[in-house]
């Protein structure tokens, strides 16, 4: 043997088939020292065999795999991210976010962040109009945010961002420049209490001209997303919470191109009356978004992170695992 | 609704979780015209969920994930394909190419085409050298090409690569242009009989500069393949053989990068004795790689990839499935 080059410290493989060779990709990469990395590696592995062998992926099949996820890659530039897009139109990234972010019965439920949210909006004071768009129809919202025992949430930052009549964030304009619009922070008072005015959401296809676009036309899936607004909270000791409201009736309510509507979040509109549109210094018959949100705190999501981890391992049957940080581990001592 | 939109057709999901959201994107996929590509997203998306549920994996995890997969695609050029190197450390390739070349027993086996083909070799008479090197050690290839019932294969088209003595195609020195060395196309005579001269394979790395170099450090697993030589055979009737040999005792025979080692493929090297050296008109005491190769015809191949899948579905409990060109589809009628 050569003395310059690395030496194999593991005995592995020869005579691969394709029943053995799974056992035989967990062996070599038993040499990782990181003991997460080795789970999710053998995890991935075995999902993936499987799915080849499930499936006798043939080799022109798996060519195309290779060459669209390279155009998937290729595509990607500062500002556009096709592998996460990819990951939204086939649930993995609803997905992740549940299991990341997992809610008690009484809070508010967590859905996408998506692509559009920036961290330039300005930072305005209660009542102000987020949207530039005089063609949009005007709406009021009038939310609160409050803990899961009811305490309402002081000084929390909250983050809301939509798009425009015409279905378009302000970043999907080549002129935007550092001209936010269509999206500003917002900050909750002693009551728990935010409101701004701004448009009524309206239904906007995901990006489709490139590589996922045309899997969604090959899989007979439109793009299109239903009516909503984002919402994202940021406040010391509170799970951080990206959601979203839908309003009930949109088009796409029950076909979302990226999975993201869930039935907690569907809120109809309502239109203000006479004495709320002066209150709030709007035409009477505006319509209005209300909604009471709740958070949870760092330790209730620590600790029901740990607990779900725990379950799952015991309802998959697996051995010999440990959670660290809400993550399943192997338990190597 | 707006009318200049698609309408969904199909009543899908709202109030997604962990547990229902597979079901719903199997069910807004059901859409899809193509009943294999839909079997394939199934099982794909399936897989990819359970494997997130079972590592519960993390949002972070998922971020890294997805900028692995960009950095793959995005260091592709037309001379590099990461995402096959990518799925050759992982053992996709490997066991892709078994299923969709499954051998009989008494055939050569198959193995990973890897990224250094080209179609640009010359035919050369028996008796070449197919490689420039000086600084290699002389070898002497004796081989044959038999059908399964014995029968020589007369003119069947062998591409035959190898490196240098350092280790490099010649793809991989930038000066190249389209002078080919270390390949060549040769042909079997009437007793199914080819003969060339060559040198020694060595060890090498496969390209490791890349994102899939960085994986493989973390993992704990070194870049290196044993000694080999490829051999390509194409002959009308006959099912395309891609395969290699490699030499009994080389570094990294039990630890390949790629996974290409297969006992059926391990050769050991012999000296040639006085009368050999003289009728193929080499140095006495010249090393020797003899091997005889055994194709399938095309006949054999589709029924075997047939029973195989068939086979397959029946282990896998997989009701309601046919089989057309050997990959499983829903049987819809």
């Amino acid at each position: 043997m050569s003395s310059d080059r690395p030496q194999p410290t593991i005995p592995v493989l020869k005579n691969l088939t394709i029943e053995n060779i799974t056992e035989n990709v967990h062996r070599i990469n038993s040499q990782c020292a990181d003991p997460r990395l080795k789970y999710v590696m053998e995890r991935l592995v075995s999902h993936l065999h499987d799915f080849a062998r499930e499936t006798r992926l043939g080799f022109d099949e798996w060519m195309a795999g290779i060459q669209f996820l390279t155009q998937v890659g290729q595509i990607c530039t500062d500002v556009r991210q096709e592998f996460i897009l990819l990951s939204d139109i086939v649930g993995l990234s609803l997905l992740v976010d549940s299991i990341s972010h997992p809610k008690p019965p009484a809070s508010t439920e967590g859905t996408v962040l998506g692509p559009f949210h920036t961290h330039d909006a300005s930072t305005l004071p209660a009542g102000s109009h987020i949207s530039a768009d005089p063609h949009g129809t005007p709406l009021l919202v009038l939310c609160t945010v409050k803990t899961t025992t009811g305490q309402p949430v002081e000084g929390a930052k909250i983050d809301v961002w939509e798009t425009d009549s015409h279905g378009k964030y302000d970043v999907q304009y080549e002129d935007r420049g550092d001209k936010a619009d269509g999206r500003a922070v917002v900050t909750s008072d002693k009551e728990g209490v935010f409101w701004f005015k701004a448009i009524v959401p309206v239904p906007y296809p995901i990006p489709h001209d490139g590589p996922v676009g045309k899997l969604l036309e090959k899989l007979g899936r439109h793009c299109w997303r239903p009516s909503h607004m984002h919402f994202m909270f940021e406040k010391e000791g509170f799970d951080n919470l990206v959601t979203a409201l839908y309003v009930r009736g949109s088009d796409y309510e029950t076909s979302d191109a990226v999975f993201g509507v869930k039935d907690s979040l569907i809120v109809p509109l309502d239109t203000v009356d006479a004495q709320t549109a002066k209150q709030y210094d709007v035409e009477a018959g505006t319509q209005v978004l209300r909604y009471d949100f709740v958070l949870t705190t760092d330790d209730e999501t620590k600790q029901l992170r740990h607990d779900e981890a725990v379950k799952a391992m015991k309802s998959l049957g697996r051995e010999g695992m440990i959670v660290i940080n809400g993550l399943p581990v192997p338990d190597v001592d």
